[in-house]
């Protein structure tokens, strides 16, 4: 345990916090367990600290960090430093004020017209991304799954099957290296879903890199051959990372990886507009992944959306809508079948027969079972996949060990499916209908394929659709218990690998496969039959347990569940299922998103305050003192500020004095560290505008164009004349910040920076005085844990 | 004119604005134009003001006003002072905190299990009202078919079928004028949908009686006579009402009407709580009138919810589901199906065929047109309605007046239907599988029904669902295009009328007549034929073109109709078509729900701020000066200012004054007007508490008891020597009320108001001193007209 925590320091804890100086609650080197009792009588512990100073460590290291450390913080009771929050209050100074009063109503007009031809071309690229995606996924496949298969066939008669093994190991090892090696190799932030830092960012944290093109590139490529390597994923959760990369892009106008700029959208380049649009971006993904729109638009509401707001929702269902019709349209072409409306997302669950009397009413408590059922397996994966992760942080981190760990995983999925198809004895008779792509015949008779390998030797998604549709009794019970098995296993494995990939799919087709059994099982039981004879209706039950029990969604998945399966019948079910497989699940353990942002130690914002935290304050919560500046300030003292490595402060509050004696003035703004770049940058000082009077003012165009990627202090040159310069805040600043006193609760500071999308709160006393700035990290660090509320630590990492 | 505009007074608007006196902008007493103009540049018109001064006028009427005064503002451009709002911001007073801090982790959790059981009760209820409602109207409806049926057959041979149209028309003027009657004398909030009212209602203003008891069974009893009586009406949109008054009355654990408390889910005693409860039954509502809880889910947050919650839309859903499945499951018995699944909502659109090529892409221009036809007839609709209302307001206000429009309506729509269906020769084969309740053979050969009698000789429900579903061929052109012709005439004379009633269904009843019709020409024109053949496909389209057009919801409304089509495929267009007759609605006049809204002169507060309102700041849109307490204070001014009929102020702000010479204090705190009237009731003066020190301290217990009804000032009495003493505020006020400074633009205010739900926010200075007051009305105030942006008028009416 000591090597881990060691390299865990409490930081001077500035960042974000416009300067604030947390009172040191550690001295000393040893361990040291503190507690503290507030006046509520309760007592809660800050947790176990081993201080072992190691900040020069980290920094000696830091050449050999690349972009990420070596070592994450692998507690989940951790909160990183080294996240910053996004702003979702704009800033509204005079630039901005100035700004919105020239526009007129028809400049309104023409930007709301802008933002649907934004979300129409999100929707689109979004669309045709998918459509490539599964195009490239099915060619190669196809072709990987036709070589095996050809050998199989050859080596079946003659003997010799191993190399058949060895070849198809092979197969998947090379491609899935492929995938790997761009990921940890090129662009980490690319690897998994990309769901977990899509909620991150919808909720205000900026995780580094998340957005950029080349993250798109590396995840696309990344996800088909993770796909083609047959790993036990999917390549649905990446397209909501894709999709919001697309939005992110397209919305500003112009590629700072490029270096292009369109001259476009310059309005949108700020990130209460960028924000809006990256919902319609993920909402898109979900739509084009699942052919839900619907479901796409609740999934951007339920994980990002704080405040409803009408046109939005519309446009980001518009989105949505373009979405799933530019990958219809597209796929309908390429299948030859211009017009067919029939694969409006990635997974096609197939058709459903739209009966009334799909299911019974005596039905419903045997899908709570299965519901709770799924509840119980879906915690195991999680549990285990929490285990795994924290293994992997600690031991996994080199890009090399990562790639080697692809492969292998890839390899074994291989040999497993191999052994299982090969033990198998459950044989099928070739129907004339037969809708097996690459049946495998092995040692069935002829005119006869092994049940088990359209399960394993296919990809997820056709397992998926064969274990919905298929008659009842083309697989028998125990091909589906060994399946249901190692399939868990592989794709709990499988799941945070340096991969690009998610896991929806194989959730999915775990949550099927013993589906599909519970239906077969409870057939032989009653032997009344004719209602229970459709074990696909099981399957498509338990492949919605098993997923709402590892994800823990709720609107949103049910109605991607129903828009999938194109089937509003089965809404009450999938409901009742879900319902029960969350409080099942969430009385284990969390969802597997949660997990990994725990782990990511982001501190992210959860829908509420913790219910106990009525008794702690604003002046308990906030960081004091705070680094202010002065309206008119020199610019010596701002370059020092900002040039002070040991915080990376973000916000800083502008006072006014009355008095020269006065020891803190009255809050009268807030000003951002990329504001006063920028303003350095153009060396915006009293001075030089009276010399040179002809000088252009400057502009919000300005800061749009050093968005959002502002240079650091260090690459600006101030000469020693300049820094006895003064520099005027007053134009820029946000003169109207919230503030609150420092009596407000916890959850009332919480709700207004939830609600608002705050990154800053300025605390103030009676008489409007600094005393307090409150942060993200300020709020996420407390949380219900077993011993009522605790405090999470800082740390550097 | 000016008769009109004469009973419309310039109040010295002080109600709910915390004491907020405006300075008076008009003196004189003729007509007088006043302008103006801010340093933006803009020019606004106040508006053009008759002011003769009625007030005495209205007040020597008063007695006769009954519960609503006799002539309502007619005027769009006025906002009435006599809403009050509610307060969706908990007063974190130290009562609330005290409780909030004594309560433990497993409290939390109790009350989030009773919030459950809340929501199950309120789905459970809200079911069995429907069921009710359903089996009421077919009931009598039945019965009112069979009786004219059985007349129309006599007389057809013997002649004198005039005998059979009074009789029918006397049938319905006489069910509809019971319903009328209970309408117009016993609740007249019980008028119409509830659909505004409860938009009204969640978005915080508080509309006098909406979610009462009385108006409850006001309601549903009006429903069933409107709809038996024959009326162009609907019983779904009613049923969001009633599950919005079922949520209110269950949420409170007791009932004022009755007189009976049960002591249960005090701690839900309040608006915040009670707004969650509203939205869950609005939701359940809805899921119940469609059979769509994902739909009903949606319309909650569309227009209610302003910060989305996933364990709040989690329990609203849970209550939609619970609605729906009551419904279902008490229906099934009573079509003794037990069991059977087929019926979620009121209105069933019947099977559509799942068919992956419902509708090819070609086809989708065409469904965009069809959109955009529906948005003109959804404007001339709401056109037609909106004169129609002005002309109710100034013309037909009193009840009895009242009541004798709704039975001519009754009796001319009786008499249309007669006409229409009597000068009809529109005859159709009587087939085996005729589903037809009520065939009418009239002058038709044996073995043949008349056509027209399918869609005006039945319930609105059963003609959308033949229309829908008869095979093509059933209804000739001509047939369709004189129904769409007279129904639209009708529903739009029928909403507005004093009977409890919606238009949803007379909405989507125009629409599929049209729709066929457009189906049917369609197919004429194209000999091709067989994508073409099926009208009903047509019909739902034009039916949900009608309905967007008209109501002008956006996600909502695309769910529901998916839900009640139970077929997913369908989404695609009825999105197109609802996005299109929204765009081309909007163009010309507002949605019809918005229109009643503004013409009630609802303070009601929009998403955001309008476009061009940047130039405005807080200091211009507040209250000033505002009447503020000390901390500690003398109950002869409390009594004094809460006692001024002049205002109704609502919130006071509380200061400190630090010398005895200070002007204005410095905010400490806020107390509302309703806490104070619970401290003077019961003598919390600090006097009595030193000289009766056994006195129980006042607890949250009694405000909660107080609520939602406190008395007026009026009813509590303070002697002279009560006068004399001090009342402590320190303990019941909010000490950190939400403030702004002065310069905080509009649009920022709005957002912060809107996305808290506000009631009062305290204008402060950079001293923290008190300098103004901004409520909804302030907010309100300010719209988007055809001169750019324009001030409304306040009014006491």
């Amino acid at each position: 345990m000591a090597n881990i925590t060691k390299k865990v320091s409490w930081s001077s804890r500035g960042d974000e916090s416009g300067g604030g100086e947390r009172t040191p609650l550690l001295n000393g080197s040893e361990d040291v367990t503190y507690t503290r009792q507030f006046s509520g009588g309760r007592l809660f512990q800050i947790g176990r600290l081993s201080t072992v100073d190691l900040e020069e460590e980290i920094t000696s290291d830091e050449e050999s960090l690349r972009s990420r450390p070596k070592e994450i913080p692998h507690n989940e009771k951790l909160l990183s430093l080294k996240y910053e929050s996004l702003d979702y209050d704009n800033s509204e100074n005079q630039l901005f004020l100035e700004e919105e009063r020239r526009m007129s109503y028809v400049g309104f007009k023409c930007l709301e017209i802008s933002r649907w031809v934004v979300c129409g071309l999100i929707g689109f690229l979004t669309g045709l991304i998918a459509c490539f995606i599964d195009i490239a996924v099915e060619y190669m496949a196809g072709l990987k799954y036709l070589v095996v298969k050809d050998n199989i066939e050859k080596f079946t008669e003659v003997g010799g099957l191993s190399i058949s093994l060895i070849l198809w190991a092979v197969l998947n090892a090379a491609i899935v290296m492929l995938g790997a090696i761009i990921v940890a190799f090129f662009e980490p932030i690319a690897a998994g879903s990309g769901i977990p830092q899509i909620k991150c960012y919808l909720n205000g944290v900026k995780i580094p890199r998340v957005v950029r093109l080349k993250t798109l590139v590396v995840k696309v490529f990344g996800v088909i051959c993770s796909v083609a390597g047959g790993l036990a994923v999917g390549k649905e959760g990446p397209m909501i990372h894709s999709g919001a990369v697309v939005a992110a892009g397209v919305s500003q106008g112009r590629s700072t990886s490029l270096k292009k700029d369109f001259k476009m959208f310059e309005y949108f380049r700020r990130d209460t507009e960028k924000r809006d649009f990256v919902s319609a971006g993920a909402a898109a993904g979900v739509s084009a992944a699942f052919g839900a729109p619907v479901g796409g638009v609740l999934f951007s509401l339920e994980e990002g959306a704080s405040f409803w707001n009408q046109m939005l929702t519309w446009r980001i269902f518009f989105a949505s809508m373009i979405s799933t019709f530019t990958l219809n349209f597209f796929l309908s072409i390429y299948h030859k079948k211009p017009g067919d409306l029939s694969s409006p997302g990635l997974i096609n669950f197939g058709r459903f027969e739209s009966d009334s009397v799909a299911y019974n009413l005596y039905e419903i408590p045997l899908f709570i079972i299965m519901g709770a059922i799924g509840g119980l397996l879906g915690a195991l994966f999680n549990f285990l996949n929490y285990w795994l992760t924290i293994f992997r942080i600690r031991y996994v981190h080199r890009p090399c060990l990562q790639v080697i760990e692809a492969m292998l995983v890839a390899a074994v999925t291989a040999a497993v499916s191999f052994v299982m198809i090969y033990t198998s004895n459950d044989c099928q008779p070739l129907g004339p209908d037969q809708s097996e792509e690459y049946p495998l015949q092995l040692f069935c008779d002829d005119g006869e394929y092994n049940s088990m390998a359209t399960a394993f030797f296919n990809t997820p998604e056709r397992s998926v659709r064969s274990l919905f549709h298929n008659a009842a009794g083309t697989y028998n019970p125990l091909t589906l218990s060994l399946f249901t098995g190692t399939y868990f296993f592989l794709a709990c494995w499988t799941y945070g690998l340096t991969v690009s990939a998610g896991v929806f799919i194989p959730a999915l087709l775990i949550g099927a496969a013993w589906g599909r059994l519970f239906g077969i099982l409870l057939a032989s039981i009653t032997s009344t039959g004719s209602i229970w004879a459709d074990p696909g209706k099981y399957a498509l039950i338990g492949a919605a347990a098993q997923l709402g029990g590892i994800v823990r969604m709720t609107l949103s998945l049910t109605v991607i569940m129903v828009e999938a399966t194109g089937n509003v019948t089965y809404g009450l079910p999938i409901m009742l299922v879900l319902m029960t497989a969350k409080i099942v699940g969430d009385y284990f353990i969390e969802g597997l998103y949660d997990i990994h942002i725990k782990l990511g130690s982001v501190p992210f914002l959860h829908w509420d305050a913790p219910a106990t935290s009525h008794w702690l304050t604003a002046r308990e919560v906030m960081s004091s003192p705070v680094t202010y500046f002065n309206k008119i300030e020199k610019v010596g003292t701002i370059v020092d500020v900002l040039s002070n490595t040991s915080n990376n402060h973000n916000g800083f509050p502008v006072v006014v004095r009355l008095a020269a004696s006065d020891e803190s003035g009255k809050i009268c703004g807030l000003i951002l560290r990329s504001q006063l770049i920028v303003l350095l940058k153009h060396k915006v000082f009293v001075e030089l505008a009276r010399s040179r009077l002809t000088q252009r003012k400057l502009q919000l165009k300005d800061f749009r164009d050093a968005y959002p990627r502002f240079p650091p202090i260090q690459s600006i040159h101030v000469s020693q004349d300049e820094r006895e310069c003064m520099m005027d805040l007053t134009e820029f600043m946000n003169p109207t910040p919230y503030t609150v006193p420092e009596e407000t609760s916890l959850p009332r500071v919480f709700k207004l920076f939830r609600a608002l999308g705050l990154r800053h709160l300025v605390v103030v006393d009676h008489e409007n005085r600094v005393v307090g700035l409150v942060t993200r990290k300020d709020l996420a660090r407390y949380h219900l844990g077993k011993h009522g509320l605790e405090e999470m630590q800082l740390a550097q990492t």
